[in-house]
C-alpha cells in the first residue's frame, strides 16, 4: 500500500496562514475585519479588502486561524435572546448620512444624484414600492424621475425608455421595477441597462464580480447589501460562522449567499429541492430567509442564539389593519424571537434597509461619475 | 398574540409545485433531468433547460417534489462501494466524439476550431499542462497556436498578445496559462480576453451567467464542467442531493458550487475559515474537493456511499516513480475508496476531463462562430 503523504486540514491551515512574507493587502483585510469603518455612512467595506487568498495567507503567527474563527462566534446568554434588529432606525441613520453627502455634493459642484425608475403596469405592490423609493429620494435630495408604461407595452418600449435614461447624464441609477408582465423578457431588458447605472446590481457582470475573490462589483444588490449592513451594525461577526440562506433567487438569495461567502461565512443554500431544510437551518449561526412564504421558518428551525434576517415580505389579510392586510415575513416571529439572539421584524427590518442601500448605490454612482469623494 | 398564518415548507412546496398552468419550459426541464442527452458528445444540458423557477413550478401533480427528490438518492449496496470513476476513458470517448465533429466541420465548411495559449515564464507544471493541451488539440484536429512570453514580461506584452488572438478569426478559444508571475495582474489581463473566446470561462460575465437562473454562460469553466460530466456519465443524480465543495477558488471551487446549484443540489462550501469541515463534509452525498493539499480529505470525512470527485492535483516526491514524483489528489484514496460509492482517481479522474472540456468549449465556440450545427 502506498504510504499516505502528510496532509491534513490543520496542515493546510498552518501552511496557508503562516507561509511567505507579510502582505499589506492581507493586513488591510484583517484590520477591516477587526474594526468596521465606523466613520462611513454604511459599514460594508469594499469586498476586495476582505479577500484572503486561501493559498497564500501570510498572517502573523499570533493571529492564527483558530483565534479568528473562535472570536467570531459568540454564544448568547439568556439576556441576549430576542434582540430586535431595528432596520427602520438604522436605515434612518444611513439616510441621514446620505442626505448630508448629497447636500455637500450640491454645494460643492452644483450636482445631485439622480435615480430613474421604469414602472410597467398597475400592480399595487409595485406602485407602493415605487412610492416608497420616490419618498426616500426626496427626503435625501436625490432627484427622482419615472417612466410609467402600460402593462401591454412591448419589449422595445421599455428598451427605448432605458436607452434614454442610459444616455441621460443626470441619471446615475436606473431600476426597472420587477416583476414585469409575463410577455416581457426580464433578462433581455436588464441587459440593455447600462452596467454603470445598474444600482440594483442585477447585471451578470455585477453578479460575477460579487462572486469572485479579487473582484469588486460596481453595485451590490440592495436587499442582500442591507442584510449584511444589519449584521455589521449589530456587531455580528460573519467570518467563520455557519450561514444558511433560504431561497436562491437572482435578486436576493443568490447574491446574499455570495456576499456572505465573501465575508468568509460557511454558506449553505436551501431551496425547494433541499431535503430536511429544517435540520440544515437549525445548524446555522446566521439565517437569511428570502422566500416570500409567511411563517415558513418556525422556531424549531433555529439554533438557540442564531441571528435571523427575514427578507420575506408578504401581505396577509387582517381586517383589523387599516388597509385590510398586514405585512409578514418568512419567519414565524413570535416563535423565533424566543430562540434567536437577534432577529429582524417585518415590517421594519430589511425593507427600509433595502431602500437605504438603493439610495447609497445611487449616491456611490454619482460620486464615481463626478469623481467626487469626500 | 397575533395568530400565526398558515405556512410551512410543505405548503410552499405544494403551492409552487402544483399551481398555475403547465409550462413547456418546466416540462423540458423535467425531461432533461429524467433522460440525459445520450446522443450528445457531452452530457451536460444547457443550464437554462434545468431551471425551475422556485415560485412558479407548474408540475403535473403526479410528479411531486417528494418523488423527484427521493428518486435522486440511491443508497449504495456493499457491492457498489468503491466504483472507480474512470475519467481517462470517459475523456477518451468525449475526445473521439469531438474529433468526429471537427472532421465533419472541416469537410463541410473547410474550417477547424483554433485554440490559442499564452504561456508566461518557465514553470515546469505550466509547461506540462500546456504540452498536454497541445497534444489533445492535435489528436482531435483542433489547431493549436501558442505565444510564449518571458517571465519578466509586462502587462502590456500579454495584453498585446491577447489582442492579436482576440482579432484572429481562426482562433475561437484563448487561454492564459495560470498562475502568472506575481508582478502581473491576473484579473486585468483576463478582462482583455474577448468574452466570446474565453473558453476557460473565467470572465465575471460568464461567472454571473453561470450563477443566475434563467441565464446561460457562453462557457462553463473546464474543471467544474468536467466534474459534472463525470457525475452524469456515472448516472449520479444531482438534484436534491447534498453537495459539499471544498475550496472556493475562482477557477474551480466557486464555479463548481454554482454549477451544482444550477443542477438543484443543496450546496455547502467549505473553506479555510470553516469550523468542523470534517463534520460538514461527512453529511454530503457528493463531495467535490479542489484544494491542492494531498490527503486533506480522509476516509473519516466521508459518508458511506458518498460520491467523491477529487480535483486536487499535487506532485508528491516518490523516488520509485520515473520523474521522482507522483501526482496525488486532495483525497486519501486508499481510505476513501472503502467508504465512497464512487470516486475519481488522481491521476486519471478530473484531469483528462478538464482537457476534454477545454476541447469541447473550443469546438462549441467555433460552431457558434461559423453557425455550424450538426
Amino acid at each position: 500500500m502506498t504510504r499516505v503523504a502528510a496532509g491534513s486540514w490543520q496542515n493546510w491551515l498552518k501552511k496557508t496562514l503562516f507561509s511567505s512574507s507579510s502582505s499589506s493587502r492581507t493586513r488591510k483585510a484583517l484590520s477591516n475585519l477587526a474594526s468596521p469603518a465606523h466613520e462611513q455612512i454604511i459599514k460594508s467595506p469594499p469586498l476586495v479588502s476582505l479577500d484572503i487568498h486561501d493559498d497564500i495567507w501570510p498572517l502573523h503567527p499570533s493571529t492564527g486561524f483558530g483565534d479568528l474563527a473562535s472570536s467570531s462566534i459568540q454564544e448568547p446568554t439568556t439576556e441576549q435572546i430576542g434582540r430586535v434588529i431595528d432596520g427602520k432606525s438604522i436605515a434612518e441613520r444611513i439616510r441621514s448620512g446620505i442626505a448630508s453627502e448629497v447636500s455637500m455634493m450640491k454645494s460643492s459642484i452644483g450636482k445631485v444624484p439622480g435615480l430613474a425608475v421604469i414602472l410597467v403596469g398597475q400592480r399595487r405592490d409595485s406602485q407602493a414600492y415605487v412610492r416608497n423609493k420616490e419618498a426616500a429620494c426626496k427626503e435625501v435630495g436625490i432627484k427622482f424621475v419615472m417612466t410609467k408604461l402600460h402593462e401591454k407595452c412591448t419589449q422595445d418600449d421599455i428598451c427605448d425608455a432605458l436607452s434614454k435614461f442610459n444616455q441621460n447624464p443626470a441619471v446615475h441609477g436606473i431600476i426597472v421595477q420587477l416583476p414585469l408582465p409575463e410577455h416581457l423578457c426580464e433578462g433581455k431588458i436588464l441587459d440593455v441597462l447600462s452596467v454603470e447605472k445598474d444600482v440594483d446590481g442585477f447585471n451578470p457582470m455585477n453578479m460575477g464580480n460579487l462572486a469572485m475573490q479579487g473582484r469588486e462589483p460596481l453595485f451590490i444588490p440592495c436587499a442582500p447589501k442591507g442584510c449584511i449592513e444589519l449584521l455589521l451594525w449589530h456587531n455580528v461577526k460573519i467570518m467563520g460562522k455557519k450561514a444558511v440562506v433560504i431561497g436562491r433567487s437572482n435578486l436576493v438569495g443568490l447574491p446574499a449567499s455570495l456576499l456572505l461567502q465573501r465575508h468568509h461565512a460557511t454558506v449553505s443554500i436551501v431551496h425547494p429541492f433541499t431535503k430536511n431544510p429544517e435540520q440544515i437551518t437549525r445548524e446555522a449561526d446566521i439565517v437569511v430567509s428570502a422566500v416570500g412564504e409567511p411563517n415558513l421558518v418556525r422556531g424549531s428551525w433555529l439554533k438557540r442564539g442564531a441571528v435571523v434576517i427575514d427578507v420575506g415580505t408578504y401581505p396577509v389579510e387582517d381586517p383589523r389593519c387599516e388597509h385590510g392586510y398586514r405585512l409578514t415575513g418568512d419567519v414565524c416571529y413570535e416563535e423565533a424571537v424566543r430562540v434567536a439572539s437577534a432577529i429582524t421584524p417585518v415590517p421594519g427590518g430589511v425593507g427600509p434597509m433595502t431602500i437605504a442601500m438603493l439610495l447609497s448605490n445611487t449616491l456611490e454612482s454619482a460620486k464615481r461619475t463626478y469623481n467626487f469623494f469626500t
